[in-house]
């Protein structure tokens, strides 16, 4: 058995980065950058007013001066004349400063009869003007390579003047439920069966993830099924729930060895969990995931994730982890490590309160469901203590 | 000037949630259930065994009684005859324990031969057995109404066998830029102008929030160009940005007003983005944000998703905020609630470290881009010292 950390490692190393498209820019949420983007433009292009009111030689703004209103500038429409001594041109907010201002009186300070201005608090040369490139120069890397852009990177490549973005293609991955036990929901249930959760839920979290699903008729457990499902596969990675275990009806492995999978390995020291394959398949890289839905699911956040980000292009780190403190005592762990289902309450100090449900069998999804993060406990871990301090993943800001 | 407590409160309670659709259950993840979706079955919907190995009447399964294999119940194969005195049949995780037994001798703690089981550990009766209904029974409500459905909701209702979801629609949002000043990236930029990119960030959020964003095309400062943007409107809620204040050229409020607008509000004391309108236009709720993009994103943050959660039939609750330590000192605020971009680091005791930009000049949307969280200061706030706790909203966990 290898440890989470070498599992993640070996995964993450055998994904390779998706080849590039061009998406429009309102299609570029949520992906990963497989470019940097450089500004086309310079940001504001000029200087430019950051407020309503009225621009002037600073020199003419003291107190109680009084100026002619000689034009006006609205965004967009710039005045072309140049400001002379005793004149001022209206601005506005994003309006460019015309040649020969370099002061602002704010609508606020500012009193007008007739075009005639009246200074009501003295100019200070330069304020409230945001100077040509404050924000960006043309050129400046906007959005570096292998970053995922958020709302706020569409903003700013817009700003930057592209229409497109080149990023990182969605990873396929193919999802194999197998099983003779199992249908998918609102199809027959065979005798002592059970409805297929696998699929769907691990699509979602793919999708929650960046990837495209795509799910794959249920195989039943003979070799015949399990050849027919991998025929003709097209994706980045085929991850299996179900069957990849050594029992006399898990057959994902002799089956698919004898088709050509190259097994890397199969044993994880870890707990819910612990029979999770990787290979490659004709190429494809293939995850084999235990087939209880709380297994799969806690394996699909340690490594499908990571796989995921890894094939768009980002580093495939785990999962986010953070501290909480125990809200009660915990046994002593064993050889495995293990992954508590728990809930969080807020703590006083902004450390989140962890508590473990007293039952932690793997064939409760809906504990799953109800659990706001799971504690993690290394192997051998000693018996901990309500009131340590303990690392933990949550799980309500992963799309899951 | 109203607070933006005030105004979140006014904008949600103005929100009307979007009416149900069905969804197939591979569209369900990230929408909101519109009804509590009951558990079709039971699950497991017998009692079965939770490992490999063999079932057989407990007070048979001492340590090194033999007994007779008679049978084996892979999953999805019930064997359907009684288990008797000195008898074991085969079972694997998931398999149905035939009526009979009552005990589970694990793989691992058995030997045989000839079909004849020899036991290595005593067993004990119930154990490895999960018990019919243990993880949830029919009828039992899976995902509550006004939920968001998430990877592991979609997997219970699939177990639960739904195969479509009832979830609210996702809301339609307009997007309106306006000024004379800005062009769409790519397009041709007028003089003195800009490249808009309110509209392209703010439909990544309305999309990362769950709703479904309709980028209008951008409307002229003047009359006929903003009441042609306005004119056969389909949306739930209507977006726009520029022309919000009381400027000469802000034209959005007085022109609306002509057509309909009842404005509930149009000021708040924050910053950035004090000229916020809210009203409602043809029964069409309509939050007017500032042109401005720092200000336009800090603001529908702040007051658009939580009116898109209300819309989707969440509570329409504020961002989360969490505690962070200041990593530098910060003057006394004045009068208006303010949202400082800062970076955080990692704390040492597992609070971070938010540190706020030198420069706050709310035209400088890169910084934002690279900001971690807003430091919430509210208004009056006093001077406040390295090492001080305070508020802040993260800003990497909500799809910006």
């Amino acid at each position: 058995m290898i440890s989470v950390a070498q599992a993640r490692a070996r995964i993450v190393a055998a994904m390779r980065p998706t080849a590039p498209e061009m998406v429009g820019l309102a299609e570029a949420w949520g992906r990963v950058a497989a470019a940097g983007h450089a500004a086309r433009l310079t940001q504001p292009p000029a200087d430019v007013s950051a407020m309503d009111g009225f621009c002037l030689r600073a020199a003419d703004g003291a107190l109680g001066a009084r100026l002619s209103i000689v034009g006006s500038a609205p965004a967009g429409h710039p005045w072309s004349g140049t400001v002379g001594p005793g004149q001022a041109v209206r601005i506005f907010t994003g309006s460019v400063i015309p040649a020969g201002a370099d002061g602002i009186l704010i609508v606020e300070d500012s009193a007008e009869e007739d075009e005639v201005l009246e200074v009501r608090e003295a100019v200070v040369a330069g304020r409230h003007i945001r100077r040509a490139g404050q924000d960006f120069a043309a050129g400046d890397v906007l959005v570096a390579s292998g970053t995922r852009i958020g709302a706020r990177a569409v903003g700013l490549l817009a700003a930057g003047n592209h229409p497109w973005a080149r990023v990182h293609r969605r990873p396929r991955v193919a999802l194999l439920a197998t099983g003779d036990e199992i249908a998918l929901p609102g199809e027959p249930i065979p005798a002592g069966g059970i409805v297929s959760s696998n699929a769907h839920a691990l699509a979602a979290l793919v999708r929650a993830g960046g990837g495209e699903p795509v799910v794959l008729p249920v195989a039943a457990d003979n070799e015949a099924a399990l050849l027919a499902a991998v025929e003709g596969l097209s994706c980045d990675l085929l991850v299996t729930t179900g069957g990849a275990s050594v029992g006399t009806h898990d057959l994902v492995q002799p089956v698919l060895a004898g088709r050509g999978l190259r097994t890397d390995f199969w044993k994880i020291a870890m707990r819910p969990g612990k029979p999770l394959m990787f290979g490659v398949l004709d190429g494809i890289p293939m995850i084999g995931l235990p087939g209880n839905p709380v297994s799969a699911l806690v394996c699909a956040v340690l490594f499908l994730l990571p796989a995921l980000s890894r094939l768009q292009g980002l580093p495939g780190e785990g999962p986010v982890e953070s501290e909480a403190v125990l809200g009660a005592d915990l046994l002593a762990n064993d050889q495995r490590a293990d992954h508590l289902r728990a809930r969080l309450v807020p703590g006083a100090d902004g450390v989140p309160v962890a508590t473990a449900f007293s039952r932690q069998d793997s064939g409760m999804l809906r504990l799953l469901v109800e659990a706001d993060a799971l504690i993690l406990r290394a192997p051998h871990a000693p018996p901990a203590s309500a009131g340590e301090r303990v690392r933990i993943i949550r799980l309500d800001a992963i799309g899951l």
